[in-house]
């Protein structure tokens, strides 16, 4: 099922499978969209914390079985963190969830992860859907194309309750068309890696500590507390860099850079410098 | 407010203003996606059969007043048949509205139309909610774009309920772009005038009877029933001329002809020499 982008897929999810008062398990401070929609359809949402910055799966699993929700969120990798689970670990987990529960898989990130990061494709199950977009590696995010991946009567199902007329016609033709040029993917995924490589290596040259990523950005602690870490964020936002952060607690310590051109780094590279100068001084 | 054309923003006014088992008042044959939403949100359809190939005004009216529904639905012009009111019907109309109900106003043939169809805008009236679109006279369906007009808090609260991400980039840039070109506008709705004159020419010089339409289409009458016009629209279709057709009773014995360019118009008045010659032996 194709849709505009995976924050559609997500509401239409809710659409689906909540009815007013659902609890839905998720992890505190993973994607806020998700919980904006769980809301709207009038769920309840149980967060669960990350542990060692990772979504903490047996817990998930365990607060669904206590509360008996219709759907669990899962990211791997996880943004804001950029972490993951292995392919194995994720089977493992899908073979645990109560019967009554479906699995949301975000796989928006999932490109850009290593091998053995991505279970393979098996639409045998009901009870998992996989959300996937071209708006991360394959770089089109204004083209709004999403798709969730399952069992074809759980798809089958969202044709009830989408805009039939919702997916414009540019980012169809060039979705498709990303989707034959995997060379192209190839390549950007090796520059989203070098670009992760080297914004870890500007981190640590300023004694901050960035976390290893499966994602396009990198999760970097601050070293301080989150007052520390929104000062730091100011002081870029100030110099034009846009970087982003965690606000759940026990994340807000830290910040979210994406991956970018090398000109652009530089541009990190002499601001970060400057700003953590000033927030020091 | 923008959305993924009329159709999204119809959806969202439903989970706005419907709670499960409200009723909702429309026409028998009007616009069916805005049926389908109702139905998705739990509501009930209050069809009102047209008069004289309109939408019946007062007796919309009357049964919002008797059902208390939250919403009622005016397309004006009106598809599938092109029939409109005037500005000045439709401001009677608004100044009579029950205090508990919104007009959803679906202007999306109104480029089309002759003047004096299209009331001033008046953001100021919280009970009139007016959805106009790129995808008619401006030619973009393509770019899935479509907006509403209303007062200000009726339009912020689409913020609560809306896909914050699902507006592509090419189609935002494609519908302003064509906002500032007027000149394109006025002269494919002249072209558009023009191919309806010869739509209507053509049907009247095979016998048939076609209605006067402010749309980008003409209904014309097969002067049949309803299976007669059903084997008028295949043996169309059979010649790869895509025609359509209303289904509901009292319009059934119609065929619906999109207004094309002259070369599309003789693609149609060959083939339908032959059909007629054909159905009628």
């Amino acid at each position: 099922m194709i849709g505009e982008g995976i924050d559609g897929l997500l509401g239409l999810t809710c659409s689906l499978f909540l009815t007013p008062s659902s609890g839905v398990v998720t992890t505190d401070g993973a994607y806020p969209t998700f919980d904006f929609h769980v809301l709207a359809h009038g769920g309840k949402v149980h967060a669960v914390p990350m542990r060692a910055f990772r979504e903490d799966v047996p817990r998930l699993l365990e607060a669904a079985k206590a509360t008996g929700a219709p759907l669990i969120y899962v990211s791997n990798p996880n943004s804001p963190m950029g972490t993951w689970w292995s392919a194995s670990e994720i089977e493992e987990f899908v073979a645990a969830l109560p019967s009554e529960t479906l699995l949301i898989l975000d796989e928006a990130y999932c490109d850009t992860a290593p091998a053995g990061t991505r279970p393979p494709v098996d639409v045998s199950n009901p009870q998992v859907v996989r959300y996937r977009t071209f708006s991360k590696a394959y770089g089109l995010a204004g083209a709004r194309i999403g798709y969730a991946i399952g069992e074809r009567s759980t798809i089958e199902a969202f044709d009830k309750v989408r805009n039939h007329y919702g997916i414009n016609r540019v980012g169809q033709v060039g979705a498709r068309e990303a989707l034959l040029d995997q060379e192209y993917l190839k390549n950007a995924v090796a520059r989203i890696a070098a670009s992760r490589t080297r914004i870890a290596a500007i981190a640590k040259a300023n004694g901050l500590s960035p976390l290893p990523s499966a994602a396009s950005f990198v999760a970097v602690d601050c070293g301080g507390d989150g007052a520390f870490a929104a000062r730091v964020l100011q002081g870029l936002l100030d110099r034009d860099v846009f970087v982003r952060k965690p606000s759940a607690k026990g994340l807000d310590h830290f910040i979210r850079i994406s991956c970018g051109r090398d000109e652009d780094l530089d541009v990190l590279a002499e601001a970060l410098v400057d700003v953590l100068a000033r927030v020091h001084a």
